[in-house]
């Protein structure tokens, strides 16, 4: 996810920094609390010339005779490759998604890349490969990119940014100011599936489990979805970095709405949650990086649930909550148990680095 | 400037990967040699859909209706401050030249940051203000942008990638393939003040020189230059890392012509005429950060420098050299005395990380 500092910047805020932390922690890249009070406080002030203005995961900005929309991200994983991707795809797929979350089609990447001084040339040719390839099957094109090399030690092999440009679709107009009660909750697929895998691949956690990252572009199941019901679609966010449970807390917050999560309909593989029982994780807070969620108008919720599950890899795609009235910015989630609590967004870095 | 892979893709070159290169090492950063051999034989096949077709600083892309300029440049400049600027305004103002050099009015801008752990608030607020201001000052909105955290030990303090969006000017078509004998090299001001500030910067030379970076944006007189002779300019760069020696060098490897300076119409502060002199460096490899290159038809040349001198900030434009048709690939430069040599690409990294 960009955390676009649009996302945080509430209506009306005054120019004032506010950011009194003394230093910079890793939480403040976790995308959970202390991101969204750095970009609230500190960067959206200060650098944003529309601070104010609630928007996605990409900016929009009119450019000439049109309408585009932009996004960055920068990407600092480790290890630089795991089970079903690496540094190159997630850091294509990625932005692409950001995108495809804002209803815009993605168009163009520009690629820049902080070297280590150090680094094998075959890494880094597997890494390009790799990107080259993403950008191919997803059908965006690369059109340049900037390179710098840092000394041995500084990178960890490689920090990658990308920045992509998209053109808005027409099928959909996404504001979280047109989000009501009674809308319903849609997520793509199965969560977790990303973080969990970068953790097993660092080795301090043994456990036998089959994961692969779910790093993939999420643009043919939005283009699905919003074939089917794109002018019931309200909202659309990747849950990368914090995970579901941040990106909900996130629109209860900016819609002063409350969210209800039926935890028994999110899908979520059994090793996923085996490895968050062990390790004390909240399978919601885990980023995941080929998922979205998406608020959907009653009336268009069956039909859009129905349009992902028939589209490739959307298969496991359900319909997982609901948007209340009250209590107003607040997502509780109910079990199959009958039980409830409440979920708030990430606190501190449990996963660091993980995209 | 953005080492946009479409500068150095040679027409017709197929998909081949010809890097041999074991490791990455500081001189792929530099911008001269290593780099070219970096993308051209790696970053470019790999990865770029329209590898094959030279371009300038930017890309340009349709998206919708609009034909539109991207670009974008990692900047790892150390120390962080320095006379005269800041990585700060470093990143937004090297971003917009890169646009408009392409000859793109800049629009939007995109700011991705990864943070060390431990920086202090205070120094990522003064970047954070600088990159505001910077872009107030010149015109340009920041739309968004993404940050991470890395640990304690990696980054330096901060890395800033900056992506930029701009509209092609209607006043002027650049391309290498217009460049004929005959043409002449027109400079914008005086060469090398931000390498030989960021050196100084570092401490590691003493020596007593009121310098300041030349960090700005270049808009206004790229403005001011195709007002008054747009349909003469042919071709434009701002010679940042590798100096103006490797952008005229590539300039005529790009056009199989030759170029001709006169090193005496060179701008050079005596300042850092002095530290080159000392150090054995070549003020022609020195970085800049807020000059620029065009090459123009002979008839406009006169009027273009007339115009740079007027607008503020252009006072010491000089026309420095021309464009012959052989030695084909080469550049020479001559001296007050008669004398001359080749002038090459940077090679190695004798200023490492100075943007």
């Amino acid at each position: 996810m960009t955390v676009n500092a649009f996302d945080f910047a509430p209506s009306g805020r005054a120019r004032i920094v506010q950011f009194h932390d003394p230093q910079i922690e890793m939480a403040h890249g976790a995308g959970g609390k202390a991101t969204r009070r750095l970009i609230d406080t500190l960067l959206a002030p200060l650098m944003l010339a529309n601070h104010g203005e609630p928007l996605g995961d990409a900016a929009l900005v009119d450019i000439g005779r049109q309408h585009i929309a932009m996004t960055a991200d920068a990407f600092v994983v480790r290890p630089l490759t795991f089970a079903g991707g690496s540094i190159g795809t997630l850091a294509v797929h990625g932005t692409m998604n950001d995108l495809a979350v804002s209803a815009a089609v993605p168009r163009a990447l520009l690629v820049t890349l902080v070297l280590e001084a150090g680094l094998p040339g075959s890494v880094l040719e597997a890494e390009v490969r790799a990107m080259g390839e993403a950008a191919r099957q997803a059908g965006v094109t690369i059109v340049g990119g900037d390179t710098k090399v840092v000394e041995h030690g500084k990178a960890d092999g490689m920090y990658i940014t990308t920045a992509g440009v998209g053109v808005p679709d027409p099928r959909a107009r996404l504001s979280p100011s047109t989000v009501r009660p009674g809308d319903r909750i849609l997520l793509s697929g199965p969560i977790g599936d990303h973080g969990i895998t970068v953790l097993l691949a660092r080795g301090q956690v043994t456990f036998d489990a089959d994961l692969r990252s779910d790093t993939r572009s999420v643009w043919p199941l939005v283009d699905g979805l919003l074939d089917a019901a794109g002018a019931g679609v309200r909202w659309m966010r990747d849950p990368t970095r914090g995970g579901v449970a941040t990106a909900l807390k996130e629109l209860a917050q900016d819609t002063g709405l409350a969210i209800v999560l039926q935890e028994e309909h999110v899908p979520i593989r059994d090793e996923v949650r085996g490895v968050c029982e062990i390790l004390g994780l909240d399978p919601l807070h885990i980023a995941n990086e080929g998922q979205f969620l998406a608020v959907l108008a009653p009336e268009y919720a069956d039909r859009a649930c129905q349009a992902l599950r028939a589209t490739p890899g959307g298969e496991a795609a359900a319909l997982v909550g609901e948007v209340r009235d009250s209590p107003a910015g607040v997502v509780v989630a109910y079990s199959n148990y009958g039980t409830s609590r409440a979920v708030d967004m990430l606190v501190g870095d449990p996963l660091p680095r993980i995209c």
